[in-house]
């Protein structure tokens, strides 16, 4: 077990934060709440952002830029929604800096601005005031725009990519004519985010919808992706807002309608951010460190020479030369690694649509250390190469996830192989986390069982339940569980509620949750 | 000529916003000096954003991310820093709105922070710090990073994308354990601007380096390239820093060198930002609109059909998917673009990596619209086909760089006809605006030619010169000129410096500037 990282059952929240320390990803920064995303981290993002955005664009949506700092009137203009933020605003009251008379050789805030500005927290009121100006007609509509950027919400209790005062999200603002339309939007949003959470992070999601204590301020209806960590606390991990008319009221977004009468557009937004990323690690990675899904692993394969001497590095180096031509192709050469100007860390690429790579650690180091090394860093597969192996004509190949072993052959090495490998681990990821989530959902007749189940084994607890705003907090002040979402595939039916004892049409999810 | 824009030789600072407004690039947003980057805009920001991407990361960089706020103190360490950008700050003092008793209904802002934070102007301070935990020996040297976000410098006069107070850009920072290695640096990262600016936008750029009182507040070293905007302006189109041991003395970046003492590392920052897209607008564009260089344009060519009644639209829409098969491929259709539910702009990929298309422009207006449309937004090509283009088996090409039409047979297109064809419009846009700077520059041998020049002539001029605070504040209130920078690709050699009549062997480029 390594050293640097506590075990899961000692300290769940010190080993989530020990592996991200091991494998670098991220850091505190100086400023109370917010994080710096290390490159070994923000290559994660970076594959996030790839995938995401490719589906944004299939799906036809277009990129935009919109301000940082929304006047404070903004917010307000939507009742629910200032109240939902009101709380967390970030405030530019002033510009320049001036010297400080009462303290010589500092410096004060100089210029007082007549209006606060807010950093953003969401810009649902910004893209609605410039919305309001771009539509005039049905024909303009619907306007289908995303936007990656950096947001801000003033956090009490942070953790690394979970919670932090400023993070990094993509937010989708679209505006259509009818309210179905903004309602298939809103769906198929879900549905995006639902199968990349599958398909890339590999990590099973429920789809549901938020009760009305949970939405978005601001929201008719908020959509949500919940998944369930190792500990068995609920993740949100992403959602998709049926804004209904509220933000097209509040900001004036009118179009002449092809009845020639002026009606209000129907919006939605949806957004996920780095949280994703503490969800993948709080789902997949072990007591050894991070495991990272084949599908945003910066790099897949690791190949690390064992050699003593000259004569065997010789021999096992020119024999690595021949697996890595055989695994990505001659001449497919990438960059010197960014912090090995010696290129002691060799890149090639395996695939330069996505940048990932296939890396030899040819450092003068212990080869213990570096197994250590991409182990820690979450890597699918490290190769193993020392003379025998050279003698014997093949590689040792250990898996990441299982530590499986297994001796390749020269001859088997292809990108065909090595992505048939990934796509497998991938399978076994999303298999095993799914058998996880199946184990520990629950179902609870009672409060007492529901309380008993929150209490003793964690994770969804399936219940009927009729939502209700002081129901619900009476329930998380008693239990720490919130319903996490109402369930939409749901055979219909009828049920007791677990809390009220009436019937009620409305099954959902508890779990305590992050 | 497009009545909604003005021509150059008129108004050319109206013209600038008109061409960005007909391409419908960005507005200004409720937020003073603050932009919004709108779709058509921010597509060919997403396109300098891929290739420079690419660049950095085969020079061995990669990518990170730092906090938005910086603590007010930070920004003191360095005393000339803090000179430079304390007139720029936004600041932020306070956290939670809540209701204001003075003004019922009105929020105002709740918790005063204990210290100050300023948005970003740039993040050598907050970067300087965690390099100073990041780095312990030599071994540990370079760290090579780059950044990309969103900065913000209160400006009191604003123009969309070449000065607003808050902008897109990128900051490389990087710490080495040489100063060797920190020049090497700083001039690679000048050739990969200069490079990207000619081969990528079709701007030539002039290599220098600034004078004292132009310089970045803290490095030693400014570099910068230089380019000619079309009314005789210079525009700094990208600078990289030698910060030499500042900042690393400010942060104390320290590391256990190879002989076993403590020493400073070496850094160096280097940046370009959305202002590129200002200088390709003001570099190329003319009095009908936008003039996209190829390599950044989101749609590369345009097919527009021209027919009259349902039997013509049948006969040239089959002949036009013709042409698009052979454009890019059967089978390669690309999303329906965002903003048309009808798909009535067919959109196919045309590369897959740089995701530029090709479209069919199938909407029920006039085809005169549609030209006009494409005119202006810049598209490279255009292709017209009608019934008589159809029996004739041929289509009609226009080029939007100088209107240039061409009947092309249709056999003849395929992707590797449209890519030469792409590569002709680079090289004449290069040569172009090549043929402008050299006939713009103009050599002076007394401050009174220079002035003369300046007034009467603008363009870049070239002269001896010996930089002096003193001198060039004196030059600059007198003719609006400034050092753009002192040319370092000279012959060696000594003259008579234009303002002080003594000798110098320094030759520099004047220019009034953006």
């Amino acid at each position: 077990m390594a050293k640097n990282i506590k075990a899961r059952k000692d300290d769940y929240a010190q080993w989530y934060l020990d592996v991200i320390k091991a494998a670098q990803l991220a850091d505190y920064s100086p400023v109370r709440g917010c994080m710096v995303i290390r490159p070994e981290g923000y290559a994660i993002w970076e594959a996030v952002q790839r995938d995401l955005d490719r589906r944004f664009k299939d799906t036809g949506h277009v990129n935009a830029y919109f301000p940082l700092l929304i006047p404070q009137s903004f917010l307000t203009k939507e009742a629910q929604h200032v109240e939902g933020f009101a709380m967390e605003c970030a405030i530019v009251t002033h510009t320049r800096l001036e010297k400080d008379p009462t303290n010589p050789g500092a410096l004060r805030p100089a210029s007082p601005l007549e209006e606060p500005l807010i950093i953003r927290p969401t810009s649902e009121t910004m893209i609605g005031h410039m919305y309001a100006q771009w539509v005039q007609s049905y024909r303009d509509l619907p306007i289908l725009i995303n936007q990656w950027c950096n947001v801000m919400r003033w956090e009490m209790r942070t953790r690394l990519f979970l919670r932090t005062s400023e993070f990094l999200w993509q937010e989708g603002h679209t505006a259509h004519e009818t309210a179905e339309e903004a309602q298939e939007e809103t769906l198929k949003m879900l549905d995006v985010y639902a199968d990349f959470a599958e398909a890339v992070l590999a990590i099973p999601v429920i789809k549901g919808v938020k009760t009305d204590s949970e939405k978005f301020p601001g929201a008719d209806t908020t959509y949500c992706i919940e998944a369930l960590m190792q500990d068995g606390k609920a993740l949100q991990a992403g959602t998709s807002h049926n804004l209904g008319q509220n933000f097209s009221r509040a900001f004036e977004i009118k179009y002449l309608g092809r009845d020639n009468t002026q009606q209000y557009a129907w919006t939605t937004s949806w957004g996920v951010s780095t949280r994703l990323i503490g969800a993948m690690i709080m789902a997949h990675s072990d007591d050894d460190g991070l495991v990272l899904p084949p599908r945003v692993a910066p790099v897949v394969c690791a190949i690390i020479p064992v050699y003593k001497g000259d004569g065997e590095r010789e021999t096992v180096m020119a024999f690595i030369d021949t697996i890595v031509e055989k695994l990505v192709g001659a001449g497919e050469v990438a960059s010197a690694a960014g912090r090995n100007k010696n290129a002691e860390i060799k890149q090639y690429f395996f695939d330069k649509l996505t940048h990932q790579r296939v890396i030899v650690d040819a450092r003068d180091t212990r080869p213990g250390d570096k197994q250590y090394h991409w182990e820690q860093r979450g890597v699918p597969f490290r190769i193993e190469v020392g003379p025998r192996d050279v003698a014997a004509g093949a590689g040792l190949l250990k898996r990441r996830l299982d530590r499986a072993k297994e001796t390749v052959a020269l001859d088997t090495f292809s990108p065909e192989w090595l992505k048939a490998k990934l796509e497998e681990v991938h399978q076994v990821m999303f298999d095993k986390a799914l058998a996880f989530q199946k184990q520990n959902t629950r179902e609870a007749t009672s409060y007492d069982q529901l309380k008993e189940i929150v209490e003793k084994q964690g994770g969804f607890v399936r219940c009927w339940f009729e939502p209700n705003r002081d129901a619900e907090a009476t329930i998380k002040s008693e239990t720490k569980a919130t319903v996490r979402c109402i369930l939409t595939d749901q055979p219909p039916g009828e049920g007791t509620c677990v809390y009220s004892g009436r019937p009620t049409k409305t099954r959902v999810l508890f779990a305590q949750s992050y």
